[in-house]
């Protein structure tokens, strides 16, 4: 006897009043995804930064050390001239703005100096 | 017949009112190559902090004219806090003052801000 019982439902029929709430509309997903990948990147950036600051810390502490030890004054205009120079000359051929190098720059070494107070109190 | 000629005065005497001016004193030197090798690790970690900040501009720059055409703010406090949260610890494992990765990161958002201020202009 032939099965006359009649067919469920395909599992793939969706109701008629289903909404597209956990199926977001497909810009909103390659926005995400845009975004996260470019702050991924930007995170990825910063923590090399960070490790690389450490670094640079560790050695301006020995600068500060020797200059004390040796009887040098902190602060050498002339060098920190030249530092200048030569980051805004990096700065341009990285195509970075050489204003912002050099802001960067003032930056850190006032950082330096206010670390190098500190230890003088 | 033997050569009974005066033999002139080795080339290395030296007139006894011979200065050290030209060869100064061994501490001097030590101290100006000491010094000129912390400054050589300084220059070589400030070239890869402008490159590293060279290349984390072209990303925002990327970020904003992404977030432009979506329509999207330009600030995101939420994102902000989070990155603030990561640079501190990270700092931490460095050994660099969470206080100044924090201030840093502020550095470098308020001038990507102020890009992209100039960028809408």
């Amino acid at each position: 006897m032939p099965d006359t019982t009649p067919a469920a439902p395909p599992a793939d029929t969706t109701p008629a009043d289903t909404t597209p709430a956990d199926t977001p509309p497909a810009d909103t997903t390659r926005a995400d995804t845009t975004l996260a990948d470019f702050r991924a990147s930007i995170d990825n950036i910063d923590a090399a930064l960070v490790f690389l600051l450490a670094e640079r810390f560790k050695v301006t502490q020995k600068v500060g050390a020797y200059k004390a030890a040796a009887g040098l004054p902190a602060a050498d205009p002339a060098r920190e001239k030249e530092q200048v120079f030569r980051l805004r000359t990096l700065a341009m051929s990285a195509r970075l703005d050489p204003e912002f190098s050099e802001k960067f720059l003032r930056f850190i070494i006032d950082e330096v100096i206010r670390h190098h107070a500190g230890q003088q109190v």
